[in-house]
Formats: structure tokens, C-alpha cells, sequence
């Protein structure tokens, strides 16, 4: 892909994240450890948050497949290797992307210092909270937006700037941090999966060093176990205290047919298990289950409109349609929110 | 750094690797496990191939400190982060780089497909194994053999190419495994900083692809934990078969101030310890000993004619010269091969 054809992808999926706001606002809202009204199972130690169904069976069968010693689905340990996409499947990606909150937020934290963009779109929009004249000034602008908040600073200034706004910001349904915004049954299969010997990656779209400074203490994950779109630094030595500075071009886009790059860039092995819930994962989960052995691949499907939002299809913003179509013949476990998740967010704030 | 000139550090290198064959190949020769005449401590079960000295003080007091919990230079193990370079700090990159090797043996194997090679230079040169004449050849020359030898392959073909090399190809000099010319003490100081709750990345400028497919087997560190030069992947599915394919691309350098910029786009944060031998390895160490708490960065001195190969300053391979000038004032460690290593290389090949 060119350097023009990933920006573009980059700001289709903003441009197409914004028009769905309007759209989604106006959907259900979630509701935190309510049980589901769909199968009542008795408690057990092992995903207590997931109902006895054929999502729950499918993690235990693989699970116990791939680390009975002798068996013939046997993986050894290092190449235990789950990949889970994080936007819509391990937090809410609903009403929009958080690290797209974070830019209007960012635009509006920068405007003292910048007075002229008071009046210049479209910061101006961005720091209204003008969603339509946002969409409206495409990709010329975002562009403008995503560039004036996550490049320019130094990557420890950036963490720090990450780190303040995901303590303070707020979910704008529910008003939780967007760190209990995570789904309570994912977080069970995070670890079950990592006390069977796998090692877990985020492999988001979003970007990596939006995600790497909380991935560790909200999913147990090691920022060098975070994979996502990046842009370009430069090492650059200050008064004999070096920084590597974010710059203004984009590096690589961890999305679609993006993520299979991603992973063999960081990981270097093929993954045997893969989680995602848009079509954005579908290249992600085809290259998991084409690889030989004990492979398994899940789809989330948002179809709790009580609990949480109900969308895929005809949602613009983690559209799941071809996933949907060809989990049946590829094998794929569909889980449905409804009738596979007891709780769908958390009680309390994960530790 | 423009795609240009990150391409021009490529060449560079490699024309200067080449340049250097000649000049390397009179030097001496390696001896294995033949204790150092110099210092003779008694066995120890910690770090055995190191002599009694400054270096072994130094990574023992290091990690005692890091360890000691409740002690001010405790550091919790998520952040025991040590990078080592790959080229002369944990193989030998002399009388030329292994991956140069391997270039010019997948240009004889290639050749038989391509009869026009007989008469087409850089090809012919490579072919005859003539180095003066594929210097000559320029940036160009060696451009249209990387490409011609690392793209045009999937990642699995690659993979089994490196994979079948490996266990084939012989050190010019000695006769043994390339996969045998590893530092018998840095396997060893590998393996005592993960006993110590570290993980160890490769950190280096050769191929990531190169390196992946033997670096769990010889260093004990997975593929996941590999950091390199890379070239661009694209994802491609074949008859519902996908594949990543090799493009003629250069991805990124991972070289000087490349290192940096690799360490924080894989692991996400700092490391603690840096282990090189060349200014190539210069702002790695850098910027290990710039963050704040414990830290430790070493070099290894090619100091050893007679049981290695002394090389440094003088060098245009592997060149070490500003280290040695700023290890003293930075309080970087210099190993000394003839002084703080007992052993060189391994008496038999790694398990």
C-alpha cells in the first residue's frame, strides 16, 4: 500500500468513526454485572462471565486440545501465541473510538496556546465538539487534527499526555473511566488463556502508543506485547539527554490486510488463536486459521442492545458483515453478547 | 531519515563490510574453549566463562542491585529489559557478516535458474566470489543482490531458506557452524539475566529475518523478541491460501540511531541493559544510560588475536572507536576478550 493509500485508510475509518456518532448516541446504554437474561449457569472458577454455550465450549475444547502433552492438537508453549483486537473487543468502541475522544480533547486541552483556532477549522469544530463540520473538513483535516495532537512531542511526553488523559476522561454514556469500559468475559480469557502458557498481543488498529502506557495494568499486557498503527520518531540527542521525537508522518497502519504485517513484524510466528469483532479483524483471523495444527478464531458480535450497543452489519463504525457471513465456513465461533456473556463490563475498575 | 538515505546506510554498510574481507581474513584466528592466559579463577557456577575482573564485577553487582528487593536500585522484572546487538557482541562478524555469506551462496544457488547471471555483473562477481569486483559494483550493484536474494519470496519460503542455510554453511575460517562461532560468556549472560527475571531481546542491524528462524534454538530468545533490519510484506491471498510476500522494499534500518527507534517501536519502553561491540551499537547504549535507576551498558573489546580476532578503531567493519573514547566518562563497561573471557566459543554446538 502507498503512503497515500494508508493515510487514506487512517482517515476513512475517523472520517466514518465521526458520522456514526450521531448514529450511535442513540442507541442502548450498558449496564455493569447485570446477568443476562439468556442461560443462567451455575458459577465456575474457569470464565465465570462466560454462559455454558458453544463460544465457552469452543475455548475450553482448544484450550485443552492444544496443551494435553501427547495429544495430537499438542502446541508447545512458545508457540502459544493469541492475538486480540482491542477496539469493540476487549473495551467499547461505541459511541466512538476513545483515542478519538482524545484527539477532540487534545485539540481543546492545545487551543489557549493557539488562539487563531478559535476561529480556523477545523480546530474550531473539533474544540465545539461540531461532529458534522468535522466530517465535513475529510481527510485534509483530520489529518491536520491527528497530526497537531500525537506528534511534536518527545514519546515519554506522549506516554505522560496518554497516562493524565485516560485517569480523567469519561465514557460519555455511562461516565466510567474508559479502563472499566473493558469487557469483563475478555479479561477472563486474557488470563485463562495466559495460565494455559500463551502469550497475549493486542493487534489494534488504534494507536500503539495510545494504548501501551495502560495495556499493562487494565489487560495484563506488556507494551512490547501492544501492536498498532504508529507514526515515524527520530532519534534526536538534547543537551546529552536524547528523545526520540514523534514525528508528522504516518509509519504503518496496524488494520485489514495491515494486520497480518503487523503481526509477523512484531511477533515473527504465526498466532494459533485470534479474537476480533469487525471486518478490520477479518484478515487477522484468516491468517490465524489457515496455519496448520490446533488453530482457533472468535468473533465478538455486538447484538446486546440492553447491556451494551447492538451493531454490525449496517454500522459504518466496526462493521462486522463478511465476518458474519463466513464464520460458519471457515470455522469461526461466533459469540453472541447476549446469550455467551453472564456480565459484560466490570463491577469495579480492574485492578 | 528519507527512504533514500535509509537505503544508502544499507549499502554503505555492506560496501564497507565487503571492502573489509580482505583485509580481516589475514588477521587470527579463533580457538575454541581454550582458557585465557590471562586471569585464572577458579569455576564458578555463575557466569564460568568469565574471568574474575572489572566486566563480571559489574554485570554481578548490576543485577544483585535490580533484584534486591526493598533496595533503591530494585527494579521490578516487567521493566528488566537487555538488548543485545547480534554482529560481534553475540556471534562473530569476522571475516564478514554471516548474512554476507549467506547473499552470496543464495546468488550461486539462484544461479542455475538464471544463465544470464554467467555474464552479468554484480552477479558474475558474486558468483566467482570476487569481492573487489561487487564492491565496485557501488549501492546499485548490491541493492540488485539483496533484492534478488531477500524479495520475491513469502515469509515461510524465507524462513526455509534461513532455516536450511543455517544448518549447512561454515565459518570461512574455523570450518564450524555459524550457529557454533557464538560468545560462549554471553550465552552464558543471557541465560544468568533471564534466571533474574530479564528478558533479552537481539537488537541488530542484520536481517530480523535472518536472525528469527535459529535465535530461540541458539540464544534462547523467540522470534517475538528479535529486532532487526526488515524489508516491506505484503498480505496476498492465493487460492484461499494467504500469504506474506517478500517485496523489494526496504521496511527499516536498524542500525546507530535506527536502534533506538527499533527498541521503542518493539518493546515500548527503556532498557535497562545494553550490550554492544561497534559504534553501530552507540546510541543504543545511549539510551539505555540515559534513563533514570539502574543501568548497565558493556562493549565488548575485540582485543583477542590469537584465540579471536583483534579489531577496533581501525576497522571499517564493526568499527569501535567513539565507544571507546566515552565509555570511561559515560561508565560504560569495556570487556576485554583476552582479559575478562576464559572461554571464547562453545567447545560443541548449543544444545
Amino acid at each position: 500500500m502507498t503512503s497515500h493509500g494508508r493515510r487514506r485508510l487512517l482517515f476513512v475509518a475517523i472520517v466514518t468513526g465521526l458520522m456514526t456518532v450521531g448514529l450511535v448516541l442513540n442507541q442502548g446504554s450498558d449496564s455493569a454485572a447485570t446477568p443476562s437474561s439468556a442461560g443462567a449457569a451455575s458459577p465456575d472458577p474457569v470464565l465465570p462471565s462466560w454462559n455454558d454455550g458453544a463460544a465457552r465450549t469452543a475455548i475450553l475444547s482448544f484450550v485443552d486440545r492444544v496443551t494435553r502433552a501427547g495429544g495430537r492438537g499438542f502446541v508447545p508453549p512458545p508457540a502459544r501465541i493469541a492475538v486480540f483486537d482491542n477496539d469493540g473487543t476487549l473495551w467499547s468502541e461505541q459511541p466512538m473510538y476513545a483515542q478519538l475522544a482524545f484527539v477532540i480533547d487534545r485539540v481543546r486541552a492545545a487551543a489557549p496556546s493557539h488562539p487563531d483556532w478559535a476561529a480556523r477549522q477545523p480546530f474550531k469544530a473539533a474544540i465545539e465538539g461540531d461532529l458534522g463540520t468535522l466530517a465535513a473538513s475529510g481527510e485534509r483535516g483530520l489529518l491536520e487534527l491527528v497530526m497537531a495532537t500525537h506528534a511534536g512531542s518527545t514519546t515519554e511526553e506522549f506516554e505522560r499526555i496518554v497516562t493524565d488523559w485516560i485517569a480523567g476522561a469519561r465514557h460519555p454514556k455511562t461516565g466510567r473511566p474508559y479502563t472499566e469500559m473493558v469487557y469483563q468475559p475478555m479479561l477472563e480469557l486474557l488470563a485463562f488463556l495466559r495460565a494455559n502458557g500463551f502469550k497475549t498481543f493486542v493487534v489494534s488498529g488504534g494507536g500503539i502508543e495510545f494504548m501501551r502506557p495502560w495495556a499493562e495494568r487494565v489487560y495484563g499486557i506488556p507494551p512490547e506485547q501492544v501492536i498498532g498503527s504508529s507514526i515515524r520518531t527520530k532519534y534526536e540527542v538534547r543537551d546529552n539527554a536524547p528523545v526520540l521525537l514523534r514525528m508528522p508522518d504516518m509509519d504503518f497502519i496496524d488494520d485489514k490486510d495491515g494486520k497480518p504485517v503487523g503481526i509477523h513484524r512484531h511477533i515473527g510466528r504465526r498466532p494459533i488463536a485470534a479474537f476480533g469483532n469487525s471486518d478490520g479483524d477479518f484478515q487477522m483471523l484468516e491468517w490465524t486459521t489457515t496455519g496448520e495444527g490446533s488453530r482457533l478464531a472468535m468473533l465478538v458480535h455486538h447484538d446486546d442492545g440492553e447491556r451494551e450497543v447492538a451493531y454490525d452489519r449496517h454500522s459504518p463504525f466496526g462493521r462486522l458483515a463478511r465476518g458474519l457471513d463466513e464464520a460458519a465456513s471457515r470455522g469461526w465461533v461466533v459469540a453472541s453478547i447476549t446469550r455467551d456473556w453472564r456480565t459484560v463490563f466490570p463491577a469495579t475498575t480492574p485492578k
